[in-house]
């Protein structure tokens, strides 16, 4: 097939020269955002007397033609037409003649293309945020449904202080809701139209760039023509969203498959969300949580990508910005589908009050509280925290918990303790006695849940 | 010297314990902020009724002595004492005794940590805001100065078509805009006060968090206590709002290089920015151009570090955390140089126009121009690109531009030529046939400089 | 389709399970590999007396019919399926029934699925091997037909010294004669067998894993059963070789780049390799010059993508170990894309000789030979350099080269210059005067190529 | 200070163009390899002809001079003399005058700086190969000591099958075997010298490279001086090493991390390893591991700050290159120290057998030799997966694990059951079912310890 450029140029391209260009095996899946954006670009035309009206039928009616033989799947693309555009504007001309041809007039693909990402991008991002909002939703719920539930709080993986579970499902909650602002964010900068820059220098033609721009739904116009056609850091704004919420997600996946373990047994998955082994009979895995932890690597990897290819690019538009695609919709995709998976865990998920229980009563979480007792009592915290520590050291020598030591034991260590200090010993008690703002005590529980069902309302 | 938390300890830490624990040799630069948060902190506790107000008034004054003693180099900070909170808080109770142990009540050194990061991110935030929008700024000077002159504007390096210089210039200023909002994002996500979330749970104490947040301006509070202590993603936005602003300054680099080249020699700088060599004395080196080019290397490391760290990571603090502040301060240090060597650079550029003009003149940039010409004059647009296509081979082969053609020999490309077509291969005036909004023709230029120093008005 | 580990399964996997969990739509690629393993298996399992000599026939035939299936486009890969692996051993079932079902025994898809990667990046590195032992030899070629040309050598981008085309070309060759010793050491690590270690503890058989070894060719067997089902670093050296090639490329491809462009013109690359522009007639553009230096980020993001997934796992296999594929697939296909392509383009290119003495003439390029011509009359070396610096200063201001310079103008700058300068001042002269082991001298030029047709050799 | 290169300079540099360009205060750390590689151009200087012995003999006076006063804290390095060589040569030149002037001839600082830090990683790696194979045995005496313990080994962190401790210490052994092939492979591709490249071209002298790497123990000279300067691959294949061996320490300081938590308690970390809350009296926090996984991020940063420097950079020298240095340190340092510190962890760690046992034990590790020994009485793999899946499920409902189910209850299950099912739950028993080479048996172990002690050898 002739190239549309060949004036100058006597020999075609060498068969590696269109393995290494062609694009359209991923970049079709922009056909939607290229024809939604070809369609508003004639309107535009033809509002500014650059084509006739019954070009502008023809092209409308030829586009959407071309979008129901995709949709149907009797659309083929052709590799040796390079790109999704090509593809596109090759079937138009080939139904409408040359009405087709004059649809490409007062753009370029160099704008084109930044256009359909843009597009694509807002569309994604009503899906992401949809599907965030309802992963926060799920997390405030089971948080409701689980107020009551005390579990050992950890810092550098071990028994720290007791804390609500509820507490712990909210931690992430507000990580996400953070998740939503950059999410938001990254819709923000996404939405200015370039359409109509052309190549870097504007266009010859008196065209009107606020037409397609409010048909497209843009915010704004990009206002310097050499920017729209160079610019990638929309792009990098939602690959860092999707890098920020995958490693939140890892985090919690992370916790998720030592709450599965049965050294923890805090959790309990259910059939749906877990696998088993083709060997091991007993085995039941919680392969969505690893897959979620481990996808985190491609939704780095993709942003780094970007920033690479981006480093040290002169304007304007550099063929090395081809490479800008495949890092996009892979980390949307993926970002996606690790959103669903955790949803469908939190679903699935049985939460064993008992086991969490046991341990937060077996690890000494108290500690912090014996200590405090004993500095209410009068003693400098320092001397305090050094009994506390001595009666831990007693237990795990002699094999004891808090809870089964005697009152005459613990008075050995110091004469300050008394029978109210079973009461003090108790982790229920403890995270009770967190008094302030933004503590695990259940009236402060109660206001997250209050506050984060506000943000999620205003998401919806 | 003795650990504060001996109680179920028997032996000291080793040798590599210590060494690898420390941190102070790169926190201590955290001091004005752990002094400021702790003078609030104390102030809360007083107001709360958890400390008198003479410990209160002694712990200021030991602080603010503690503060001048650093700035004028008397401090000894010491390895042993592990870190910056702990060197001040061993320092204060030298000083004033028993009222700087009660300092650390209501509080734990995981908040604390986290409060003085947030605070020294919002200080840096602000002359970070202040060096971008001084480069902005010196940005649409530089365009006003210069909106007549013309240049070749490149895509994939190759000429083009024919753009003011001011509209490239003005280009990287609305990159560099954007960053701006990047950064006044990483500031709104950092603005929340997690001091008084304690450990990870709350704290034993009915403490005001309202308080010390008023005190220390922080927007808001973080209502969740492991969050406080488990998130960095305050400290992600910053490091990518430095990655993509590094990024964008790459770019204009490499162009300043290029431009610098004996080849382009477009621009010129002055001794000033430039050094030489000690063994080629006609070298004049872009160094500064180069080495914020490097720095774009060492910006993407550190936010890639922290996003490695974060991967996977259990709450709620753990020690890897650590790790968070090096990458930070770094990458913050590193922007503000680059922004700097960046304003720098441009005070200190000659534009020579009379090169840029040659460049333009000599490359063929109108022949987009030239094949509209014909189109205008009734070819389909494809046969006139052909058009267009030969008589730049027949230039190339005959070694000339389009401004040694004679109208006899360009006539025999096509009929369609008559003498107009010589104004129409002037690049000066393909700028301002540009019409489009965001072109590079001269009311369009002048437009975004208007648009850009409402932007900076608002930023200053 | 009931799963294969359904004893204490009740409910069936969600949608979403299925979804996260498919991995066949990519390992396919490994059916080669994975019948070859599996036949090597069937042989060793035979041998060992655990299958018989009947089953060990049909599991033959049955894999070389699965292969013949696949190889012409009849073998339906199905997603219920999940994998590879899956996909054929139940097709194999199919076909010869109970001795299909034989085939898993004493081995596990842990082990199964480590050695199928380990001999597909076997297969790899012999073709990448190839392709860069062609990239080599195509570059020493290109130096041996050029021996003569001179051009200007760059640091800083700023016009240094002469040196020879033929030297610049040999410096990338050296650069990618380290890169096939990395692919060398990758392929070392990676040729162990891990096949036959079971799920991670070894197997209940009385197998003999060299027997397998040696059939698959194997250098070595893996030692460990843990290491080899948890173990991915031999395909980190993958990806880190191939990280290191792309970026040696995107530093030539940056100066195909820049020499194709008008300002430098020391190059002109052919039709084949180069794309024109559907709206800018004149454009010729170096596009894969640009995409393989575009890829030099998705290289480097998926080196990053493993090191991520790795980081903090614990032992022995894990599910966010097939996230490892993708990566290695797309880094691979990558480097061999960019390596042919750069091959093409080193066919396709036109040395400008003219062009490139022109710019070595006119650019001072000589001035530390000036300098050098003074230190040798007597001058010390500094103010030697002081001179020779104030001649190029003279120079530019008034709008000379050296070649234009009279004696008496430059006998103003010093006594010491006599009619001999003249050949000082010749950048091909100076080129010569290069006496040191590796210089860019023509005998030295001419011992590069001798010792680099030898590793050439040595790697065909 | 006058620069050395003022002769077409006017202006002095910006204090912005100081402050970004100096690297004293980070390269001085090769004070000691400058002077060892000046001596030794010196020396070729001298045998060259180029300076006299008198010359040559105050040069290495002057710098044995320096060198003292350095190791003695009397040198002073200055900030304007921007670098470790500048600021060693003007000292030399206070010294000794003009013979310290002439050091410089026929090298420039270009290929100096390659040369320095060529040999600078030449002297860490044999210290870091050193502390390697001390972790590499240490590994090995610790499987020695416990041979005979047996514990459950993981995959998807669920309980697998049964496996020796020391097995799985192995594994870590052999990962870190293969770190020592990446040490060793960057040392050899270190080990060839660049020095006497001069700027890019070779230089104007009768030099004799080969004297200067034979000097310097260069197992080679790199015979491309462009080569030479523009060179860095070998410090990607340095800071490449440190990120897989970081990354194996991750993963075993994940798993150290994970041992020591109260849920899993299979060791317990010496107090000299460990650390405490000064709140929380009962925390004993396994810093080391936290940290040494943390540092995994910076290693991991850094090779990406390199990686990116590099990307698209044309030849030869371009100042990007500083930006080289620091990475190099801090990966070297970490390295260092996070070996030291999983040594020292190692020698502080106690085995919990008992604790291992009962895990190994209640969880059902033995189900698939259940499944093997109905297989064994005749029932097909499927079937007997399925039954054993069956018990773990009756198990896990009625509370009992595999030991507390009687003969009654089990044959309820299968017929085939019979007594000596006991022998065959009994996970000690199952790792010596496991026949295959490099299983966890313990001969099979035995055989991999005789394997890595010999390595160890052969790298002592």
């Amino acid at each position: 097939m002739k190239k549309l450029w060949g004036g100058r140029f006597e020999d075609k391209p060498s068969d590696i020269t269109e393995r290494i260009s062609v694009s359209v095996h991923y970049d079709k899946r922009l056909y939607k955002q290229d024809i939604r954006g070809s369609k508003a670009h004639a309107e535009m035309l033809n509002k500014c007397g650059i084509i006739s009206i019954e070009d502008f039928e023809q092209i409308k009616k030829g586009l959407s033609q071309i979008e129901d033989e995709i949709e149907s799947g009797k659309f083929e693309f052709k590799r040796s037409l390079e790109d999704v555009h090509m593809n596109i504007e090759s079937r138009l001309t080939e139904l409408v003649g040359d009405a087709g041809k004059r649809l490409h007039t007062a753009r370029s693909r160099n704008d084109q293309v930044a256009t359909d990402t843009r597009l694509y991008i807002k569309d994604e991002i009503i899906e992401i945020k949809a599907l965030l909002t309802d992963l926060i939703s799920i997390l405030v719920e089971t948080a409701e449904k689980n107020t009551e539930v005390v579990m050992p709080g950890y810092t550098h993986l071990q028994v720290a202080q007791p804390v609500r579970f509820s507490h712990h499902m909210l931690a992430h909650a507000w990580a996400l809701s953070r998740d939503l602002k950059r999410l938001l964010f990254a819709l923000d900068i996404a939405d200015s139209s370039p359409l109509g820059a052309g190549a870097l220098a504007g266009v010859n033609y008196s065209t009107d760039r606020t037409i397609t721009q409010k048909l497209l739904d843009f915010k704004s116009v990009n206002m310097n023509s050499m920017d729209c056609v160079a610019d990638r850091d929309y792009m990098l704004d939602v690959l860092y969203f999707c890098s920020v919420c995958a490693m939140h997600l890892s985090r919690f996946s992370e916790e998720i498959i030592l709450w599965s373990s049965s050294e923890f047994r805090f959790i309990r998955l259910s059939d749906k969300v877990t696998t088993g082994s083709s060997i091991m009979p007993q085995k039941k895995n919680p392969d969505l949580a690893e897959l979620i932890r481990g996808k985190t690597g491609r939704v780095y990897g993709n942003m780094i990508s970007l920033f690479t290819v981006l480093k040290g690019l002169p304007l304007a538009y550099n063929r090395d910005l081809q490479e800008d695609k495949e890092s996009l919709f892979d980390s949307i995709d993926t970002i996606k589908l690790s959103i669903e998976a955790m949803i469908e865990m939190l679903k699935e998920m049985t939460v064993n009050k008992e086991r969490m229980r046991q341990a937060v009563f077996s690890n000494y979480s108290t500690a912090t509280d014996l200590a405090d007792y004993l500095a209410r009592k009068g003693l400098p915290f320092r001397e305090a925290h050094e009994v506390s520590g001595s009666i831990v050291k007693f237990c795990e020598t002699s094999g004891k918990d808090f809870f089964s030591l005697t009152l005459e034991e613990i008075k050995k260590f110091s004469d300050c303790f008394e029978s109210d200090i079973v009461e003090i010993l108790n982790p229920e008690n403890s995270t009770e006695r967190k008094l302030s703002l933004g503590s695990t005590s259940l009236s402060e529980v109660r206001k997250q849940i209050i506050e984060l069902k506000n943000i999620i309302e205003k998401n919806r």
